[in-house]
């Protein structure tokens, strides 16, 4: 008997418009696991608390991390 | 009259221990802003829901997330 695991990804859609650092209030990089077999990353933004998920693949989301580990 | 404002960091301390990438449940990267005026990278590990507070500037820090961006 194969016990069919069920998937619980956090994001459903994602979203390619672009997002500017200054207005994260925090980002979240969820890596693959055996509930949800892709990495998610979670962009929280400042005015509204408003979640987005990411393309973990684009060029955006490495310039954020980029951005965001220099503001320090 | 100057309003101080008062420091939320939330991290108070900074772990220079190394951290596998597979041990983690999530990464948080959390900008500097008005309440804390530095960048605070928090990992969540697997194992025991512990957090740890991790260096932003550190190579570590950066092959994590290359590390996470590739698994997907």
């Amino acid at each position: 008997i194969l016990l069919s695991r069920t998937t619980r990804c956090t994001c459903i859609s994602i979203s390619n418009r672009s997002v500017n650092p200054n207005s994260l209030e925090k980002l979240e990089v969820i890596p693959a696991s055996q509930s949800c077999p892709r990495v998610e990353i979670i962009a929280t933004m400042k005015k509204n608390g408003e979640k987005r998920c990411l393309n973990p693949e684009s060029k955006m989301v490495n310039n954020i991390l980029k951005a965001l580990s220099k503001n320090g």
